[in-house]
C-alpha cells in the first residue's frame, strides 16, 4: 500500500465549552475532554486508512489546567505511526479564554486505533510518511510505546481477565 | 482600537456525523448543519472581538448536497467585515466521505454577530484587516450585503411585527 | 394529485429553553433556534406530502429579540406554496416570558423542502390550497421568492463551487 | 386572585421521534414520552400561574401503542383544577405516521404541579375557569383524584419512608 | 420455563445530576427522573427475560423531595412479579447530597414491561423466584395491582379512545 | 481526619448502550466509555471526601472487547488510595449482552481525582481504609503507580509544555 503523508490525516476541532459539558463549578468534566479527543483522533485515523476504525487504547492522560464554560477547546490530531492493522495517533488539546485570547495546554496523549471490516476483524492499513522533524521523532519513538502497550495488554491475558 | 488580521479569527471544526444528527434515511438534518455553523462562527467572532457575542442574523443558506451518517463535516469561519458593534462572518461547510476521501461543498453563508456586555447592550469591536485577495474582495462586497440586511429588517419594523 | 388545505400542514411546538440551549449569559444560541425551526418546518412539509423530505434551503433569518433560559419558545409552521417537488414553508418563532406572559417575536423565515425517495431523488408533491387571506398573499408572493432562490443557487453552479 | 380561563394554559408540542429517542427496535422509550409529557405540562402550569413550578406527581400512565422513529409525537396539556398551591394538568399524547397521516392515541395522564418560590416553598396559584363542557367535567372529577393522591402520599409518611 | 431468582434482575444506577437535567432553580425535572427510572427498569426486565421489552405502564409517581444539581441520584430496580408475557418491576429512586452524605427518598413506583418479538408481539417470560421476605410480600400484592391496571386500561377501551 | 472504609465510596452504574453512543457499525465509541468511567469515578471520589473534585489524570485504557447497541454497560468504581489532596480510583467496565446474559470485560483503569474548594485550590481528603484482601493489594501497589504519574507529569514541565 502507498504511504500516506501526515498532513492528510491532520484533523482539528475547535468548539465552545457548553453548560452541558461542565460540573457545578463551571469547569469541564475530564470525561468530556476524553470524548472529544477520541472523536477527533478517530476522524484522523479514518482519513489515513479510509476504513472503519475502533479505539484499541488510549495512553495515560494528565489534565494540566482546568477549562471553563465559555472557553473554546481546540483539539488537533494526526497519525504518527502504523503497524499492520493499527495506527498510533498523537492528540493535543488546548483551551482558549475567548475574552483574553489566553491559551493553555489541557493535555496531550497517544491513542491506538485498529482498522476493522464489518465484522470487527482487523484489516491492513497503509504506512504513514512523517513530514516535519517532530513528526519523524514521534514516529521513531512509537515502537517503544507500542511495546509498552503490548506488555500492558499481556497482563490482562495472563490474569485471565479478558473474558 | 487596533485592527485584527483575519487569520486571528479563522476557526475550523471537523466532526463526525452521528446517528443523533440524522433523519431515518441516515442524512443530516439541515437544522444540525445550521447549529454547527452558528457555533463555529460565534467562536470566530469572539476570537476577533474578545467579547461575548449574540447572533444577529444569518443570510440565506442553500443545502447543495446531502451529508451521510459516518461522514465527517468540516466547517470553517472567519471575520470578513466589521461595523461599529457588528461583525460579518463568512462560513463554509463541506462534507467528507471518510471511506473514499471524497469532499463535497455543503453550503456557504454569512452571519452577523454583535458584541454585547453583560446586559446584552452592544459594545464597539476592533476593525478587521483582511489579508488575502479573496478576504479583501469579501470585505469590499460586505457593505452591500449589510445594506440588504438593514432593508430586510426595516420590513419587520414597518409591519409592526417586532413586538 | 389532490390539493391539500393549509390547516393540514400547520404544525406548532412550544418548548422550554433549557440550560443546554443557552450561552454563558443565559440567552439561547441562534443555532438552536434554527435547529428548532428546521424540525417544525420538516414536520409541516411531511404532513403536506406524506413523503420523506430534505431541507433544500432557508432564507435569511434576523434574530429580533434575545430568548432567555426558563422562557418558552413557540414555533409555528405551514406550507405556503408548492412547486413540482419542492414546498415553501413559512415559520414564525416567538418567545414567552412565563413569569409575566409577555411575548416577543423572535424571527420569521421561509424554508424550502424537497420530497425525496429512498435514494434522495426528488418526487412530486400535491399542490397546497391556501385558506385565509394571509395564506393566499403568501402563496402569491412565493413565485418571486422562489425565483430569487434559483438565481442564488445559480451563482454556486456558475462559480463551479458545487463540487 | 383572578381566575384564569383554560385556553390560557393550553400548550401543544409536535416533535419528530429521533434515533436518540428509540430502542434498537426503532420504537420510542416510555421514559422519553414521560419526559416530553412533563415538559409540556410544566409549561402549561407556568402559563397558568406565572410562577416557577415543580412536578409533585404524575398519575399512572398506560402506553397504548408503540411510536416509531420518523413518526411525529403530538402532546397537548391544560390546567383542569387548582388547589391552594397545586394545579392538576391533563395531558394527551398522540403519535402520527407522517407517511400516511394515521394517528393513534399513545396515552393520557394527569400531573400535579406546585408553584414554588426561590427556596422551593409552595405559593398560592390563581383558580382555573374551565370553558368547554369536557373541561368542566374534568374539573369536577378532580377533587376525587386529588383525594386519592393524598391517601397515596400518606402511605409514604406512615411507612416512615419519606426520609 | 425455569424460574429466575430476583437477584438476577436487580439493577442499580448512580449518576450525577447535571445542568442539562435541571430547571433554572437548579432542581431536577420530574421528567428526567421518570426517564432514568424507565431505563433502569427496562434493563432489569431484559435481564430477567432475555428478550426485547416495551414499557406497558408506569403506576403513579409522587416526587417527595427535590434533587439538586451536583447531587447523585441512585436508582434500583428488580422484578417483583410475572404474568404470561408481562413483568412487574419495583423501582426506588434516592438522592444523595455528595457534600454531606445525606440521602433522601425521591420516589418509588411500579412499572410493567412486556417481552416482545421483532414485530412487537408479546412473547412468554420465565416466572420470578422472589428471595427475601420483602420480595415475597411485593410478589403477593402484585396480583391486586395488576387487576387495577387491567381495569384502568378497560376505561380506554370502553371510551373508544384507544384509536 | 477519620478514615473512610472502601465500601462507602463504591459506586456502580448500569446503563443501556443507546444509538447515540455508537458509531455506524453499532459499537460504542471509546470516548463514550471514557466519559462514563469518569462520571462514575467522580461520584466515588466525592462519596469518599465529601468535597468537589476534578479529574487530575486517567491511566492508560485498553479496550478489550467491543460493546454493541442494545447491550448494557456496567461500571464499578472505588477509592484505592489517598494522598494529601488526591485520591486514586479503580474502575472496571463490563458489557452484558442482555439477550444471552453473556458478560465481557471492557476495560479496567485507575483515575486520580483531587478535592478542590470553590476557587479550584486543592484541599485535604480523609484516608481510605481498604477492607478486602484485593483492596489492600491495590492500596499497597498504589504508591508505585503514583510515582509513575509524577514522573509522567515532570516530562510536561521539563518540555515547558505546560503553558
Ligand atoms: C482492538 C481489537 C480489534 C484488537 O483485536 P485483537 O484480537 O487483539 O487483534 P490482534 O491481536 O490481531 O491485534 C490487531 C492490532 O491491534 C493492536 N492492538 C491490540 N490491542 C491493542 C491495545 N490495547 N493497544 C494498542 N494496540 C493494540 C495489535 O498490536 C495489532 O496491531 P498490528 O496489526 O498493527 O500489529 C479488539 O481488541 C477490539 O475489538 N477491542 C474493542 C475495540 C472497541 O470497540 N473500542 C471502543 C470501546 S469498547
Ligand atoms: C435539495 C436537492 C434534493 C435538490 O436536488 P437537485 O438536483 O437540485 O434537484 P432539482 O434541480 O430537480 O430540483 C428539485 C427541486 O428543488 C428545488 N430546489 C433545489 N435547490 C433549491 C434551493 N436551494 N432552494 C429552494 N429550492 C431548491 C428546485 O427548484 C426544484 O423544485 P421544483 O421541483 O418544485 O421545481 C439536493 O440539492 C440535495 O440533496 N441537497 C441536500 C439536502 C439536504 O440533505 N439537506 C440537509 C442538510 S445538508
Ligand atoms: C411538591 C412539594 C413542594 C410539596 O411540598 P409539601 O411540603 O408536601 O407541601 P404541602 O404539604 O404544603 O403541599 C403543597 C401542595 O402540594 C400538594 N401535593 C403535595 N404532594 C403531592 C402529590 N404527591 N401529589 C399531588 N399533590 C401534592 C398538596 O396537596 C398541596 O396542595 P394545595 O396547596 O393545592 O392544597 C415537595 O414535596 C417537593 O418539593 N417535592 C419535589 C418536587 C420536585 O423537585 N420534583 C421533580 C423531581 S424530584
Ligand atoms: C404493551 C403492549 C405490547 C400490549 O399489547 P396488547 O395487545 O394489549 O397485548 P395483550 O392484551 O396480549 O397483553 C399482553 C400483556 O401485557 C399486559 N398489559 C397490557 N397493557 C398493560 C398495561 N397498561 N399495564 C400493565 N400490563 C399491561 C397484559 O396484562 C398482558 O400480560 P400477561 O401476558 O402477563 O397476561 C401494547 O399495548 C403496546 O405495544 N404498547 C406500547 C408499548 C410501548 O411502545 N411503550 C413505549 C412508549 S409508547
Amino acid at each position: 500500500m502507498k504511504g500516506i503523508p501526515t498532513h492528510q490525516s491532520r484533523t482539528t476541532r475547535t468548539s465552545l465549552v457548553m453548560p452541558l459539558d461542565t460540573n457545578n463549578h463551571g469547569t469541564i468534566f475530564g470525561g468530556k475532554v476524553l470524548s472529544y479527543i477520541d472523536e477527533v483522533a478517530a476522524i484522523s485515523a479514518m482519513r489515513h486508512c479510509q476504513q472503519s476504525v475502533v479505539t484499541a487504547s488510549i495512553d495515560s492522560v494528565d489534565f494540566l489546567n482546568p477549562v471553563k464554560e465559555g472557553y473554546a477547546i481546540h483539539i488537533e490530531a494526526f497519525v504518527t505511526w502504523t503497524g499492520r492493522t493499527s495506527m498510533e495517533i498523537f492528540v493535543r488539546a488546548e483551551s482558549e479564554n475567548l475574552l483574553t485570547g489566553d491559551r493553555q495546554l489541557t493535555t496531550t496523549s497517544f491513542l491506538t486505533f485498529v482498522a476493522v471490516d464489518k465484522d470487527g476483524k482487523p484489516v491492513p492499513v497503509p504506512p504513514v510518511i512523517p513530514e516535519t522533524e517532530w513528526e519523524q521523532e514521534l514516529n521513531q519513538s512509537a515502537e517503544n510505546r507500542q511495546l509498552n502497550r503490548r506488555n500492558r495488554k499481556k497482563i490482562y491475558q495472563l490474569s485471565g481477565m479478558k473474558k
